[in-house]
């Protein structure tokens, strides 16, 4: 095991992000839209929302990452993520796949298969019953919520990386990031981030910007989860619900210091 | 009157809604999507934004409820909110209907009464204009706000309960929930709530989660305006705006007391 | 140069928005509509939002104005701004266009021009790259955020105003309104307005507002910009990041007094 993953690391994705602001277009739910954007822009990423089909192809030629979530879907928008993805395929940068409630409605699940033969992506970033959901088709999800545990789901997300040839990353209270044969298992979050919308996706779009600097992959993958995890922790200490949460979320990822994230990274290779 | 609406009641209502974390399915506009979520999240339900007509009778399937929000209509949305009502209806779950700006354009009221004509709502949730125009075409709104006083409308409010044969709850600085032949004034709120967008349609949305866990629908629906109003007034004491109002907002529908619903329970039974 | 900016004007405009609260109809992006309506609501206006082809000609029937954002565009909302923009001239309220991302991809460009082409817009706003590529169509934006400084295009900004017959306000770390032959560079906002989603997006529809009310198109663009930098940086001072700069700027929104912009109005005229 050669990957070394330290706060040092992630500090230096974190500059990287700030320094170049790397465009991530995202064609993603409406329900996440806002808090996504705003989730970018305060780790110091751009974000582009664009999903007309007359334009994503001309957008992934300015963007330096794509990330598509599945989240609110409808046949034009299936149609956008496509092309976008072979785009995006096209030009070389990284797709970061959501594949938000897959298992609750068929017409999740086919997409999602879909896109996969469709192109090529990067990492899939979801919940453990998504995960489990995209290697075994008998297990459906509860709407977008998980109705597993990561740890349990450690062999499907191995068995769907390797599958894939992607990185998986599966969130939960501990974070199984995988490349099928390597898994970072990260242990930083807090209960409260599941009391917030889209702070799954905000950990997707986030990926997108991390993948855009980082060319290792399963690194930057972990990086982003760390960042994510620890950031919800901190967030945590000063907060009275998922109302001030969210806002104090916003303000850590805009604010969060090397220091911090060297005295709460807490994670295992296996 | 054999009706008794306490805040006993109230508490186990929401008791009932962080034990079974209900899944309310929302067809509901733009706008209102996030902070919809994030209500339903903070109250311990599990909200899904599903509108694809190719999906929306597969997410009925695993709903406990439905909110049909016509906000920002399009003709998919109308299609799928009249296959998602069917399919609601066929399986027995309770359908609330926010009919949002009815009366400012023809569109709105010629939606509403023809998603009425298609299945059976459980309960209609609106402002006094709102209720007004589903009952006398003849009255308009302003845009989506109510130029009307919900008192006023009492009656209006009775009629459609009992022609809809629904509970109708009117929304205003008292809010009437009525069967028709009861009704029950709730006189809790605050000014703050009609600075803030959302506030009515999270209203709709929370109803959607106490009629999946309760059935006497009358109550069900006093419940939950209770529970808006009570959390209002607490969310207003700490706050500067409408911006902190809505943080705390979360909050509070998060942290809510059975102790602070008693303390300020304020209800007519007429 | 017979016109004259001060606090009072300003003041005055923000008295007759409380006043008369005008219908500002909004054909505008997913990202921004729960955040334009809340800024909407904070200064008293009356936000709507509807897009269907069906519905948009009916509410400029109601409407006091305008506002039309290409944020995230499809086939159905452009045709829906075109309606809403001939109905809008029709009945002779004022228009406010924001070209968000023009420059980024050809179909932004092309909406935007086919939009100036069928109908007569009273106001454009956007940063200085989205100004400068409406003038000149071979500079591009990156996504969304702007890659130029408003001073350096102030030229691009006057020979826009000029040629389309219009107020153009180029927003920047100092602000350029203009109608071709005077401008009016407003000084006032902070830096952590660009690091939340929406900002640029909020000032337009809050045009849409002080022109409903102001019929001196130059002042009431003037004064919108100077509301917007003075509530920045009130909001700036009690904020730890962008998360509770969001928060707070609503607050300022909602409770901005006239000895607050008689303390930091910042402008000159040109």
């Amino acid at each position: 095991m050669n990957v070394k993953v330290d706060p040092k690391g992630v500090w230096s994705d974190i500059q990287a992000i700030k320094k170049s602001s790397p465009l991530v277009h995202n064609i993603t739910n409406y329900v996440v839209m806002e808090s996504t954007a705003n989730g970018l822009l305060a780790i110091g990423a751009s974000p582009v929302m664009a999903h007309a089909v007359d334009e994503v192809e001309d957008m992934i030629k300015i963007a330096n990452s794509l990330v598509l979530n599945i989240g609110t879907l409808s046949p034009a928008w299936i149609q956008a993520m496509t092309l976008s993805l072979k785009a995006a395929n096209f030009k070389g940068i990284p797709v970061v796949l959501d594949p938000v409630g897959i298992g609750a409605t068929p017409y999740r699940t086919k997409t999602t298969h879909s896109l996969l033969a469709d192109g090529k992506v990067t990492a899939i970033r979801g919940n453990a019953s998504e995960i489990a959901s995209l290697t075994d088709s008998h297990i459906t999800t509860k709407g977008v919520d998980s109705l597993l545990n990561a740890i349990d789901c450690h062999d499907q997300a191995r068995i769907l990386a390797s599958k894939i040839k992607c990185i998986v990353w599966m969130s939960g209270s501990t974070d199984v990031i995988t490349d099928g044969k390597l898994s970072i298992l990260v242990h930083n979050g807090h209960p409260l981030m599941s009391k917030v919308t889209g702070m799954g996706c905000m950990a997707t779009a986030i990926t997108g910007a991390f993948l855009a600097i980082n060319q290792d992959i399963l690194l930057g993958c972990a990086h982003a989860a760390i960042f994510m995890g620890v950031a919800g922790e901190i967030a945590s200490t000063n907060c009275k619900g998922p109302g001030s949460f969210k806002l104090e979320f916003i303000d850590v990822l805009y604010n969060l210091s090397l220091d911090q994230i060297e005295e709460r990274i807490r994670l295992d290779l296996v």
